[in-house]
C-alpha cells in the first residue's frame, strides 16, 4: 500500500512525496535524465562543489511548491481543488525538463530553446504525456500554458516570477553547495508572508527586510557565483568547442559525432524529442573526449583545455574597439592562435530586480497593493549592471617576447 | 606572482593550497577525471544529493592532511622536512587517483584493481610522474609505496589506516550530501588530539569519546547510507549490464562499443594508462544509453532500467539455499526474464571497526600505547556483521499469477 | 483576532502556538519565572555558550511534543480528542516549572524535590491553576498525575520516559549552545518512526539506527558535556555555599539573607508556593555577592570562588580510604582550609541507558513488540557506569612545601 | 605546564588561548561578571534564544581579534611585536567591561556611561591593573587610549570602527541565538581580505561584495532584531522602573533598595569602581522582584510587568502633537495609570552604515584608496533612518467603554 516517501534532502531536510502519481513523474526517463545535467554548468570549474544536478533542484522546487500550497491552503483555502494542487506541484517538478546539457550556452550557439523543448516533452514524451493526460485531457496543455507564462492562473506566478519556487530553492541549494553564505535567506518566513489578493499572490508588508534578504541573496548569488570570470571562461570554451564541432560537421569534415548529437548539430528542428532526451552532459563529455583525438588541431586543443582544466584567462575590461579587436587578433595569429575561436569578449549581466510589470506585489497594511521596488530603497539601488570581459588563451598573455607584450599592453590597457 | 589559493568548500569551509606544486597536480588530467567519477558510486539513486565526486573529495582530504600536518607540526615539530610534508598532502590528493567509473563494481567483474591503477598512473601518466620527479627521482616510487601500505612512514597511517584523513572527510563530505546527520563528528578535535609516540601517530586517551563518536559515525554511515539496499541494489544492476556487455563483446555479437571501453573488455592487462584515463562515468553512461538501442534484450533491458532507474526490487533474508536457487531461476524463465542477470544476491559487509594488528593506538595518561577496542566497550560491541539480500525485478513480485506467488512465498518465506 | 504565534528557535527553526491557551500559560509568571534558571546549572562555567534557559528548554519540548502529536494523528488518528492535545502540549511546557535555581545541587542539600514542587505549583498557583482549570476541573489533577507518572495515559511516555520530548529537545538545544557535535541525531526521521501499539507508543524497527543514534547522542552529552569534572565541581562548590550558609542561618550568626532565601534554610516544607516562585538563579547569585562581604571567611571565600570562578581543582581516581580521608583532611587543615569544605569526593553516574521495566519498545516487522537493548549490540554495550572525582582548591596541589606535596602524592597516587 | 586552552564555541567552533596572560585576564572578576550581563538586553522577552552574555560574545571579539591578527602577520608582517598583539587582544576581550545591567536604557536614565566606566575598570581595578601592569607601565593607559577612540594605532580600527572585531562577532552570535538567518556573512573570507595600507587597516576591492554582505546583515538585524518593538518596548519599560525607583529613593520614600543599587541612585559620580563591578543583571531582577512586594503601586506593577512580561503595546506612528499628548495623558489618568510612567514615547534609528570620517577604506586595484559608500550604490542606499513609536499598557488599548475607544482613536489615527 503506497503510503509516502520521504527523501533525505542536503537543503529541506525532507521532501516529502504524498501522491503516488508525482512519485511516478519523478521517476519517468524524462527527469531521471536531469540528473546528468548539472544545475549550475560549468560552475563546478570555479567552485569545486557545484555538482549538484538539475534533478536535485526540481525535486526541491517540487517540495517548495508542497510548502507554498499548504501555506496558502490555511491561510486562503487556496488551492481547494486536487487539480489546481497537481498542476502546482508538476510545474516545480517539470520546469527544468526541457534544458539539455551545458544549457545557456548550447542555446546560444544553436537555435534551440529549452522552453520550446519543456512543451514538446510535456506534449510529445509518451511517459510524461500519458501520466498527465491521466488527470485529464487539457492537463498538458494548461501546464504547457503555465510554464510558458501564458496562463492566467495564480499558480504561474509561484512557478515563474520573480518571487517563484524556483528561486527560492536554486539559492539555497547552490549556495549550500558552493559553500558560501550568500544564497541564504529565511525560507520559511517568506512562505508564510504571501497571500492572495486582487487574484494574485503577493507578500504581506510586515516581510519586507524578509523579502529584501531574499533579493539581495540572489544579488550576492549573481556577483559572486552565477557570474564568476572563471565559470564565464568555461562557458566561453564549450561554446567555442560547439561552434568548432557544427562548423566542421557541417563541411563534412570526417568529424566522429556520437550518437544522437548528429541531429543537434544539423537542423534542431528535425530533432525529435527521443534523441532530444538522450542528449545530457555524459553524452558531451564522451564527444569531447572522443574529439581530443581528432585531427582538427582547434577542436581538440579546446576539447582538452576543458577536460582537463586549462581554461581562458579572463580580464574584465571595456570592450575593445575594433582597431583593438584587429590587433588582437593579428596577436593571436602570430602566437598561433585562431583569433575566432582563442579571442572572445562576453559582456554578463547582473539583474537581481528587475521593474517592469513583473515586480514583487507587496499587500500593504491598507489593503492596497504595491510595488517591491517602491517600498524598498535597497531593492531601488539594484538597478541592472554588466560587466564586459575578454577570454584569452594564457599563453598569449604571459611569458616574453613581443608579440605577447604587446597583447599585454592591448588588453590591460583599458582594464578595469 | 604565486601567493596560495583558497577554495571555498562546503564542508571545511576553505581548502587553502600554500604550495603552487600542489596546485599543479591539482591541475592534472587526472585528477580532473575524478571530477567525472562520482564519489559515493551509484548512491544518487537512493539519496538524490550524493551527487559529489572523487574530486571533491580528494581535495577535502588533502585540506585534512593540511590541518593534521599543521597540528603536529606545532605539537611535536613533525615534518620539518619539506619533502615529508609533499609526499603527506600528494598522497592524500592522489589516494584515489586509480579510481574507475562505479569503481567497485568495475573491479569485482573485471580483473581491475584500482590501487593497481593508481600505482601505473603515478609511474607512468607523463604529466603526473613529470610533477613527482620534480621534487627528486626517489618520489614517485616513495608515494606508491605509501599508497599500497608498503612504506614504514608514518604518513602512510595518516593515508591508509582507520583513522585516516580519508574517513574523515568522506564521512563528513557523505553526510553533507546525502542530507543525514549520521556521519558528524567532531574534527578539530579529533585532528589537535593526535600526537606521535612509538614512532607512529597515536590518540590521546582523553580523546577517547571523540574517536569513539568518529568510529560510530562510520557504523551509522555504514548502515545508514552506504549499504542501503537501493544502493546495492543500482550496483548489482551496473555489475549484470557490465557482465552481459562483456560476454557479448568476447562472442563478437556486434556490440556497439564506445572507444576506449573495448581494452577493457578484452584484457585490461593490456590497458594502457592512457587509455584507462579516458574512462569516466561519462564513457559508460554514454555506452548504457547507447546499449538501451541494441540488438540484445538483455543488455538493452538492463540499460534502460539503470538510467531510467528502473531498480530491481531487494528483499533481506537468509541465502537461499540450492533448491530455492533452482526455483527461482525456474520462475525467472517463466516470466520471461533470464535467471542469469535477473535473480542475484549479494551479501554485504558492515565493518565500522577491525581489531586485527591495525587498530586505532591509543596513548594512555601512563605513557603506554593500547589499542581503541580494549578502551572502549562501545567500539568492541561493533564486531563485523553483514546482511543478505536477494535481487531481482518488482515484475516478479508484483502483481497475480501462480508464478508471481511462487516467487513472493519462495522470498519472503524466509525473509528476516 | 487570534490566528497563532510564531517563534524563531534556534533548534527548532520555528516554535509554533496554534492554540491561544497554550500561548497564556507560557506568559505566566511560573513560565516566565524559568527564564532565570539556567537549562544546564554551572555548566556556562565549563562550556561558555551553554547560557541558556529552562523556559527556552521548555518551548522546545513544547514544540517537539506538537511535531509527534501532529505525525501520530496522521498516522494513527490519536490523539483525536482536543483534551488530550492539551493535556500532552501542557505536559511538555510544563514539566519544568518546579525546578529551583541550580536545581539538582539545591535538592541534594536541602529536602527539595522539583517534582513536588512542580506538583504544588500546578495545584496551588492561582494563574496557572486557573488556566488548566478553564479546561475542566480534573485538569490539573490528571496533568500531575502525568509528570509524576502516576498515569497509564500513553502521554505519559511522551514526556517522561527514555524517548520523550523532554530529552529530544536537550540533546539539541544542549549541543548547539555548547558548540559541540556529539547531541545531534535524525529528529524528524526519529518522530516519523514513533506509532501506537499494545497501547503503547513503539518505535518501528526499521528505524533502528537511529534510535541508536539518538541514544549515543545522550551517552556522548553525559561523558563529555554533563559530566564534565569542571561543571560537577562547580556543583560541589555551589553545594559547599548552600550547606555553609544553612548551617550559620541555623546557627543564628547573623548571615545576611536575602528574601525569601529564609524560608528554604529554615524548613522547606512551610515555604509557599508564591516565595518558591520568588527563588531563581538571580535571588541566589545576589545572595553570593553579599555573602562575599559577610562575616564568615569559608562562606565569603566559596562566593567568591564561585562568582569570580576561582574553582576546584577535580582528580580522577578511586574514592580514598579513610586513612587517606584522614590525611587529607590534616593537610586542608595545616594549609588553612576548612576540611569540610575544601575536600569533597563526588561519584557520578552515566546512564545513557536503562533496561528495567523502562526501556524503549520496538516494533518488529512481525508486529511483535521488543525491547531496543535486545535488539542493539551498540545500546547493550551501554551499560551504567560511574566516575569517581576529588574535588579540592588548586592552592593545596600546587606550589612548593612538605604539606603541598604530600597532597599531591596522596591525590595522585591512586589517581585513574 | 601551560600549552593552551580551547574552549568549545557556538560560533567559532574554537576559542584559542595561547597566552596564559590572555586566560589569566578572562579569569578576572571583572570580566567573569560579564557572564551575568545579556548580550542583548532584554532582547531575550522577543528572541528567547537571545540569552547569551557579554561575556561569550567578548570571547568571541577576541577570537576574531586573534584571526584578524594572524592574518595580517602573514600577509604584511604586523604587528611583529608582542606587545601590539596583547594590546589588540586586550583590547577585544576587554572592550564591554564596562557595561552594566541593561546597559543602553540605565545609562539613558541615569548618568553613566560604559565607556567611562571602562575607563575606570582598566586604571582602577586591582586585579585588572596588575595584570595591565605586567606589561609595562604604559599599558593600561595605551588600552585605554584605543578604546576610547583617542589612539592613533592601527588597532583601534581593529576594536572600534564599522568594520571591528565587536561587530563580526556580534552579528553571527546574536543570529545564532535568536535563529535567525539576517547575521551571516563570510567572516573568513572578510579576514582574509584586510590588509594595511596608508597606515591603517583597509579592505582590498575585490572583497566588495562580501563586504556589503556583512554590512546588510548589520542592516537586517537592527531592522528584524535590534529594534523589534517589542525589545524597545522592554526597555522603555526598565527605564520607567529605574525612574520611579530612583524618584521615590531620592523622596526618602523607605524603597527596599538591594545594596550596592543605594550608590548608583544617589550620586553616581561617587560610585567605586568595586561597587560598581558588584552590579549585574541578578542585582537589578533581586531588586525588581523585591520591589513587586513595595508600597509604591505604580513601580510594584511597573516590575512586576517586567518580570513576568506583561509588556507595554507598541504602536508605530509620527510622534504625537502637544494636543495628543494631553488627550493620551487625560485618558490614562481616567483609567488608572500614572502618564508619566504609562504613556511614552520612543523614537529608534536605524543606522546601518555612516558616512562621515569614519567610513570603511577599501584598497582599490590601482593602489587608491576609496570609501566604501563611493564604491557600493547598495551601501549608499541604506541611508539612516528612524522610526517612532507609542508605548503603552495593552489594557488602554482593548476591551471597550468611551476612554479606550477615544485612545484607540488616538493611538492608530496616525499610525503608519
Amino acid at each position: 500500500m503506497w503510503t509516502h516517501k520521504v527523501l533525505k534532502d542536503p537543503v529541506h531536510d525532507e521532501v516529502l512525496v504524498e501522491d503516488p502519481w508525482i512519485w511516478r513523474l519523478i521517476n519517468t526517463a524524462a527527469v531521471q535524465r536531469l540528473r546528468r545535467i548539472h544545475q549550475l554548468g560549468t560552475s563546478y570549474l570555479t567552485f569545486h562543489g557545484a555538482e549538484h544536478s538539475r534533478f536535485t533542484h526540481s525535486l526541491g522546487a517540487y517540495e517548495t511548491m508542497r510548502r507554498v500550497l499548504r501555506h496558502l491552503e490555511q491561510e486562503c483555502g487556496w488551492p481547494r481543488d486536487e487539480r489546481d494542487k497537481k498542476l502546482a506541484l508538476a510545474a516545480a517538478l517539470l520546469h527544468d525538463v526541457g534544458h539539455g546539457p551545458f544549457s545557456h550556452t548550447f542555446e546560444s550557439v544553436y537555435d534551440v530553446h529549452h522552453e520550446q523543448w519543456t512543451r514538446r516533452i510535456l506534449l510529445e514524451d509518451e511517459e510524461i504525456r500519458g501520466l498527465l493526460d491521466e488527470v485529464d485531457s487539457n492537463f498538458a496543455d494548461d501546464l504547457v500554458a503555465l510554464l510558458q507564462k501564458q496562463s492566467d492562473s495564480v499558480i504561474q506566478q509561484l512557478i515563474t516570477s520573480q518571487l517563484d519556487v524556483d528561486r527560492m530553492d536554486y539559492l539555497l541549494r547552490d549556495a549550500l553547495h558552493t559553500g558560501v553564505s550568500y544564497g541564504r535567506f529565511e525560507l520559511a518566513r517568506l512562505v508564510r508572508s504571501l497571500t492572495l489578493a486582487d487574484g494574485q499572490v503577493v507578500l504581506k508588508a510586515n516581510a519586507i527586510h524578509t523579502v529584501e534578504q531574499y533579493i539581495l541573496a540572489r544579488y550576492f548569488m549573481y556577483t559572486q557565483v552565477y557570474l564568476h570570470p572563471v565559470t564565464i571562461g568555461s562557458d566561453v570554451l564549450v561554446g567555442q568547442i560547439l561552434r568548432r564541432a557544427g562548423e566542421l560537421w557541417n563541411q563534412g569534415a570526417g568529424l566522429e559525432m556520437p550518437e544522437p548529437l548528429a541531429a543537434l548539430f544539423g537542423e534542431s528542428q528535425g530533432v525529435s524529442v527521443a534523441d532530444y532526451l538522450e542528449m545530457d552532459e555524459s553524452t558531451l563529455l564522451y564527444a569531447f573526449r572522443r574529439w581530443t583525438k581528432g585531427p582538427d588541431p582547434v577542436l581538440s586543443d579546446l576539447s582538452r583545455r576543458f577536460l582537463n582544466r586549462k581554461l581562458f584567462a579572463a580580464v574584465e575590461r571595456v570592450e575593445p574597439d575594433s582597431g583593438e579587436w584587429a590587433a588582437l587578433r593579428t596577436a593571436a595569429r602570430a602566437l598561433g592562435f585562431h583569433p575566432d575561436y582563442y579571442v572572445c569578449g562576453r559582456s554578463s549581466a547582473i539583474a537581481a530586480y528587475v521593474y517592469r510589470g513583473e515586480g514583487i506585489p507587496i499587500l500593504k497594511a491598507d489593503g492596497t497593493v504595491s510595488e517591491l521596488s517602491r517600498e524598498s530603497r535597497i531593492v531601488r539601488s539594484l538597478i541592472p549592471d554588466s560587466e564586459y570581459r575578454l577570454f584569452l588563451p594564457k599563453e598569449m598573455l604571459e611569458g616574453d617576447g613581443p608579440v605577447v607584450e604587446r597583447v599585454r599592453s592591448l588588453v590591460y590597457g583599458r582594464a578595469k
